[in-house]
C-alpha cells in the first residue's frame, strides 16, 4: 500500500468536503484542537450543553470525546452526543485521558466504551493499559513498561473497537490489520495536548474514509510528519507549538512523502 | 471623517484609561481574548459565577457576552451580568457564536437580545442571518451565500441594535450610518477565535466612545490592520497567531494609518 | 546562600523525580500552566470533578488552587482536594486571582485559607492586600499603591502561611526569612496568566523541597530568569509567550546563573 499517497488523498478529501468535527474535549487543549482542525481544512465545533449536543453531533461528520477535564455532567453530554452520532453512523473517537489515574476516569471511559458505538479508542500505553487492567499512569502520563502492541491488542479484543496506542511508534490495531506508524518527534512529548491533538486528527481522518484503522494510521502519520517539520530548527516547545500548526496547515502543499507506516 | 486619526485617538484613550472589559466567553478563546485585551492596553477579566457577575459587570467599562461554549447556567450568568451592566449604561457586546447550528444557540442568542440592552451584535453572515431567519452555518462557520449588508440591515431592523457582520469586508449598521471596513487578511479565517477576538475588540473600543457603530468600525479596522501586519511574512496560522498579539500591542507605536473605512 | 546553585539543584530534582502537580485552575491559563509544568520537567494534571479530586490530589506532589474563573462547585472541589493533599502533607499553593474585585472572590479565598492547610499564598499586591483589608484591584489587576513588603508581612501574620507578593520585585515572607527576587521583565505584565504561571512554578518547586519560602523564591527567580531570556529580542507579547516556554524548558541546560535573590 502506498501510504504517503493515501494520506495525501485523505487530505484532499478533507480540503474538499470540510467535514464538521464535533469535539467535547478538555479546557486545556480546546484551543489547540480547534486550531489543528482548521489547519487540516476541517471545521471544528466545540459544544457541551446537554440541550444541544444531540443536534450538533447529528450534523457532524465525526465526534471526538476527550475526558481530560471531565465532570459528571460532561459524561452525560458525551452519552447524548454519542447516541446521536451512533444513530447516524458517524464515527466516534474516544480519548480516555488519565484513565488509571482515578477511578472516576477509568470508570467513565469504560462506561463510554460500553454504552456508545465507539469507532476508535486512542491513548498512551498507560491509559489504554488501565482500561484492560494493566496500565500505569501518573496523572495523565504513562509511566509503566507495558508493551504498546500487546496493550493495543488486548484493548481491541476487550472492546471490539479499533485501538491506537501512541508513543515513539504508534500501534493501531483494527479488525483485520495492525499498523505501525514510525513518524514523530520527542518535542510532541514536551507540549501538553499533543495526544489530544492526535485524537482530534483521528476524528478528522475518519470523517473522510470508511476503514477506521487505516484512516487512524494515516491521520497519525500526517500529524507527525507535520510535527517532524515543525521540530526542525525549533528552539524549544513554545515555538514548536506555533510551528506545528503552521506545518499542519502546510501539509496540503508540502505533501506527505515523509509518511512511514508499516502494516501486518 | 479621518478614520485613521479617530482610531488612533481611541487607542490613546484605551491606553490612558485602561478600561476593564468583563468577558463571559467560551473555553476555546478565553486565553486569546484576554491576551488581546491586554495587548490593546485594556484590562480583561473573565468571571462566570452567578454569585459575582453582577458585581464584576457593574465595575466594568464594557461587557462582552460570547455563547461559543454556552451552557444553561452560563446564559443565566449572562442575563445577571447584562442587567447589571445595563443599569449602569455600560455597553454590552453579544457574539452569537454558532447561532443557527443548534436551536439552543439560536434561542439563547435571541433571548439575550430580547432581555438585555445589547449595544452591538457581532457575528458572521451565517450566524446573524440565522437570528433573522436566513442564515446558513455548519457548526460555527458561515456557509451560505447571504449578502452581508442585507443581513446586517435586517438584524438592525429586527433588534434595534448596532450590528456588525464580519467577513472579507465588514459591514457595521448603526442607527444613522453604515460603515464598511476594508481591512483584514485571509489568515484570520485560518485561526480559531478570530471572530471572538473581533468581538472583544468591539467591547474595548466601545468602552472609550459613545457612538457604537463608529467605535465598532474603528475597533474592527484597528484589529485587522494589526492582522495585516502580522500576516506579512508569517509562514502559517500558528506563527500568525503569536504575531497578531505582537502587532496589536504595537498599534500604539506603529499607528493606524492603514485603517480603511468607508461610510454612507 | 548561593541561590543560583540552589535553583539549579531544585531544577535537577524536578527533572529526576518528575513531580505530579495537580492544578485546579482557571480556563484562561490552563493550557499555559500545563505547558509550563512540562517545560520544567514536572507532570501537570488538571482535574476538577468532585468525584476524583481527592484521589488525584492524594497521588500528587503538589496541589495548586487558582480561583481565576471560580464557581461555587469548583470551590467545593478545591476543599475536597485540599483536604486530601493536607492529609498527606502535600504542599498546597493558593492563587486568589481577583480577590478584592468581587465579594465572592475575596470570601472564597478567605474560606480556602481558613479551611485548608495552605503552604504558600501568591498574588499581586492588590489581591493579597484585599485579603488583609487594604488592597485595590480592578478586575484581576492591582491598581493601588500598597507597599508589597508590608502587604506580604500583614498576610503572613494574618494567615500564618508563606506569602509571595509578586511585582517588579517579588517579596516572599516565610516563618523565618524574607526573600526579595530581583528578576523579571515588564513583558510578563503584558501577557495574561503570567501570575498564574508563577503560582504553578511555586507548586513545582515546593514539590521538591521542604522550605516553602526558599523554594518559592527559587521558583520565582528561575521562572523570571527564563522570562528575561525570552524577552531578549522578542518583538512583542505574542512571540514572548512562545519563547517563555522555550526558555523554561532550556533552564536545565542554560543554567540559573542569572538568579538574583536577596534575603534578610
Amino acid at each position: 500500500m502506498d501510504f504517503p499517497a493515501l494520506a495525501g488523498e485523505s487530505l484532499s478529501r478533507i480540503e474538499a468536503t470540510k467535514p464538521l468535527v464535533h469535539q467535547i474535549t478538555n479546557i486545556v487543549v480546546a484551543n489547540d484542537s480547534a486550531n489543528l482542525t482548521l489547519g487540516f481544512g476541517a471545521l471544528p465545533v466545540m459544544a457541551y450543553a446537554p440541550e444541544e449536543v444531540a443536534e450538533m453531533a447529528a450534523i457532524a461528520q465525526a465526534l471526538v470525546l476527550n475526558i481530560g477535564t471531565l465532570s459528571a455532567g460532561e459524561v452525560e453530554a458525551m452519552l447524548i452526543a454519542g447516541k446521536a452520532a451512533g444513530a447516524k453512523g458517524t464515527p466516534i473517537i474516544l480519548d480516555p485521558v488519565g484513565a488509571g489515574a482515578t477511578t472516576f476516569r477509568t470508570e467513565s471511559a469504560l462506561r463510554l466504551l460500553r454504552e456508545l458505538p465507539i469507532t476508535v479508542l486512542r491513548g498512551n500505553r498507560g491509559e489504554i493499559g488501565a482500561l484492560v487492567g494493566s496500565g500505569e499512569v501518573r496523572g495523565v502520563e504513562a509511566t509503566g513498561n507495558e508493551d504498546p502492541h500487546q496493550v493495543a491488542r488486548a484493548a481491541h479484543e476487550a472492546f471490539g473497537v479499533t485501538v491506537a496506542v501512541t508513543g515513539p511508534v504508534d500501534v493501531v490495531v483494527g479488525k483485520e490489520k495492525t499498523y505501525f506508524v514510525h513518524n514523530g518527534t520527542p518535542l510532541l512529548g514536551a507540549i501538553t495536548g499533543s495526544g489530544c491533538m492526535a485524537t482530534a486528527t483521528i476524528g478528522i481522518f475518519n470523517a473522510v474514509g470508511n476503514d477506521p484503522a487505516l484512516q487512524t494510521a494515516l491521520g497519525l502519520a500526517s500529524y507527525e510528519v507535520a510535527a517532524e517539520r515543525a521540530a526542525d530548527g525549533a528552539p524549544g516547545p513554545g515555538t514548536f507549538r506555533s510551528r506545528l500548526l503552521d506545518e499542519v496547515a502546510a501539509l496540503h502543499s508540502a505533501g506527505t512523502s515523509g509518511v512511514r507506516i508499516e502494516v501486518n
